[in-house]
C-alpha cells in the first residue's frame, strides 16, 4: 500500500511495539492449541490468534494510559515515549485494524465460521468492557460491601471471556468443534480464567521481583478488589474491619515522576538556602502535592496485610484457584473424546497447571 | 439483557452522555440522506447512521482525554465528570458495541450489503488513524515543510474519508446504488470534505463566542497545520518567516485547570503573607509551571494573526473552501439522473452550501 508508506513510522510501526516485546502470548496459544487439537489447520486459525493478541495490545495500550504506567514488559510505555496523543490514536488503530483479518476470515474459512467469529469478538470486547467498568465504579464509589458472587461476576467479564472462553470459543468454531462440544470447553476455559486471575491476585502480595516484573504489594496500593481483601473483610472483626476500610478508602498514590523528584529537591532547597519553613513550606507542599493527606501510606498497606495474613486469606485463595484449576483439569477430561491426543492437548492440560504455579 | 443491567449505570448510560448533547448530526444525516435520495428505506439506513454517530462519539471521548479538553458541547467532557479511566473505557466500548448492529444488518439488509458496510467501516477507521498519525506526528517533530498536497491528503484522511466519504458510500450501499454511482457519490463527499475542513479552519480564526462554541483562535494556539498558516508560510519574506517558525515552534499552554489557578492564588499570598519574593519565588514558580518559558505567548499568537492578514491567507482559505464547495454542488448535479427528486436530495444540496457559510 503505497499510499500507507507515509504512516508506516508513525502508526503501524508503533502498532508492533508491545507485540514485539516478550510476553506469554497466552490468548493466541489457546486459541491455536483448541483449533490444532480439535484437528482445524494452522493457516485457518493464524489470522485470528494474531487478532486476539492485537485487541489484547490494544487494550494494554489504553490501560497504561489510564492507570499513568510507566513500564510494560520491560520497557517504557508507549505514551511515555510517544505522549497520550499518538498511544491512544495507535490503541484505536489496533482495534481497527483488527476488523481486516475478521473479514478476510470469510474467504479463508467461509461465510458461517468468519461470522461466528465476528459474534464472538463483538461479545468479547462488550464483556471486558463490562467488567472494567464495573471494577471502575467499585473503586470510584468505593465500595467494599460485595460477595465472593459479585468478584466472579467481575471476574468473569473481565478476565475469563477475554483471556479464556473467547480465545477457546474462536480455536473450537475454527476447529470444526461439534455443537455439543463447546459449553464443554466454555467450562474448561472459565475455570482456567477464575484460576488465572485469582492467582494474579495471590502474585501481587506474594512474588518476589524480579521474576514477577510488576510492582510488590501492587494490588493493595491500587486498592484492588481481589478475593483475598473480600476473603479479609469477611473474616475481620468490626474493629478491625473499620480499620481496613479506612485504609482502602485513601486514594492510590500518585506515582513519584520526575516532576515530582524536582519538587521534593526544590522543598529541600527552599529550607536550607532560603530559611523557608513552617506555614509557608506547608502551604508549598500542599501546591506540588495537593492530594499526600488522602493518599494510601506504607502503615495502610502494612495493617492490610497483616489483617490477610492473620485470617489466612492467600491460603484461602490459593485454594480456590487450585479447586478451579482441577475444574478444568477435569473438564479437559471430560473432553478427552474429542479433543485428539497431540502436542496441542498437552498444551491445554500444562496451561491447567500453569496458571496456579507460574511466578508471573 | 438482566445480566448487563448493573452494568447500565456505569457503563451504557454514559455511552449516551455525548450522543445526547445537542449537535450536528453531519454523519447520520449524510448517511440517510444519500440512501433516501436513491430510493433505499429509512428502517434499512438507521442502524449503520447510528453506528457512524456511535464511532464518531467514542472518537470524540478519545479525543478529548488526548488534548485534556474542559468543555464538548455545552457541557464539561466525560473525563472531566468520571476521570480518564471511566471515560476511556466508555470509548472503548462504544467501539465494541457498534459492532453489533453492524451485523444485525446480516438479517436487515442482507450479506452482500452488511459485508460491504463492514468493509467500509473498517477501512473508515483506519484511514482516520492515519490521518490523525499523520498530524501528530507533524506536531511532535514541528514539521512545517509541507506542501497543500501534504495538506490535502492529510484531511482527506482525517476528515472527508471518516465525516463524509464513508457515510456516502453506506448511505448508497444500502440505497442500493449502480456500481458506476459511487465514483460519482465518492467525489461529491470528497469536495464536500475538504470544503468542510478548511471552513473550519477559517472559522478558528474569525468565528465570535458564543455562536462558535470553541477557543478563539485555538489553531494557533495550538499550533494546528491549518491552509491558512501553510499559505501565510508560503508567502512570508524569509525574516517573517524565521519569526513565524519561532512562534510555532513553541508549545501549546497547558490549560489553566483548578489546580493551577490554586498555585496562582499560592504564588501571590507567598508574595503577601510571608514575604517570599526573588529568586526563591522564582524557583517556585518554576516547579509549579515547569514548561512556562517555552509555551507559546498571546505576542505569538498576535504575531502569526498579523502575518496571516498581512498576506490575505484567510482570503486565500476562504476561496479555496468555496471552490470546493462548487465542485461538490456539480458533482450533484451530475448525480441528477440517479438521486430521486425529494427532501432527501435538497439536504445534500443544502449541505453543499451549509458547509462553507456555517458560523459552529
Amino acid at each position: 500500500m503505497p499510499r500507507s508508506s507515509r504512516c508506516r513510522p508513525v502508526l503501524y510501526d508503533l502498532m508492533l511495539d508491545y507485540p514485539l516485546r516478550e510476553a506469554k502470548a497466552l490468548r493466541p496459544t489457546l486459541c491455536i492449541a483448541t483449533a490444532r487439537a480439535l484437528g482445524g489447520s494452522l493457516e485457518a486459525v493464524v489470522p485470528t490468534a494474531c487478532v486476539l493478541e492485537l485487541y489484547h495490545n490494544a487494550f494494554l495500550i489504553h490501560d497504561d494510559v489510564e492507570d499513568d504506567s510507566d513500564r510494560r514488559r520491560g520497557g517504557a510505555t508507549l505514551h511515555r515515549r510517544f505522549g497520550v496523543p499518538v498511544a491512544m490514536n495507535v490503541g484505536d488503530a489496533m482495534l481497527a485494524v483488527a476488523l481486516g483479518p475478521l473479514l478476510d476470515n470469510l474467504r479463508l474459512v467461509g461465510l458461517g465460521k468468519a461470522l461466528r467469529i465476528l459474534y464472538t469478538v463483538s461479545r468479547m470486547a462488550r464483556q471486558s468492557a463490562e467488567g472494567q467498568a464495573l471494577e471502575l465504579a467499585w473503586c470510584r464509589e468505593r465500595r467494599w460491601e460485595l460477595s465472593e458472587l459479585d468478584y466472579f461476576r467481575m471476574v468473569r467479564k473481565k478476565t475469563s471471556q477475554y483471556t479464556f472462553v473467547a480465545p477457546v470459543e474462536m480455536g473450537a468454531v475454527l476447529g470444526g468443534a461439534e455443537p455439543d462440544v463447546l459449553p464443554l470447553l466454555r467450562r474448561f476455559a472459565g475455570a482456567l480464567g477464575a484460576a488465572f486471575q485469582i492467582q494474579d491476585d495471590v502474585l501481587s502480595l506474594t512474588a518476589r521481583k524480579p521474576e514477577y516484573g510488576k510492582d510488590a504489594l501492587g494490588d493493595l496500593w491500587e486498592g484492588k478488589h481481589t478475593l483475598i481483601v473480600l476473603h479479609m473483610l469477611g473474616k475481620a472483626t468490626p474493629k478491625e474491619r473499620a480499620l481496613a476500610m479506612a485504609a482502602l478508602a485513601r486514594h492510590r498514590p500518585a506515582s513519584l515522576g520526575q516532576g515530582e523528584a524536582r519538587a521534593r529537591r526544590l522543598l529541600l532547597r527552599l529550607e536550607s538556602e532560603h530559611g523557608i519553613t513552617g506555614a509557608a513550606r506547608r502551604e508549598i507542599e500542599g501546591a506540588l502535592f495537593p492530594r499526600a493527606a488522602s493518599e494510601r501510606t506504607q502503615a495502610d498497606v502494612d495493617l492490610l496485610l497483616s489483617l490477610i495474613t492473620k485470617h489466612g486469606s492467600i491460603e484461602y485463595a490459593r485454594d480456590v484457584a487450585a479447586r478451579y484449576a482441577q475444574r478444568a483439569t477435569r473438564s479437559l477430561h471430560s473432553l478427552s473424546g474429542h479433543l485428539r491426543a497431540s502436542v496441542h492437548r498437552d498444551v491445554l492440560a500444562a496451561l491447567s497447571i500453569f496458571v496456579v504455579e507460574r511466578q508471573h
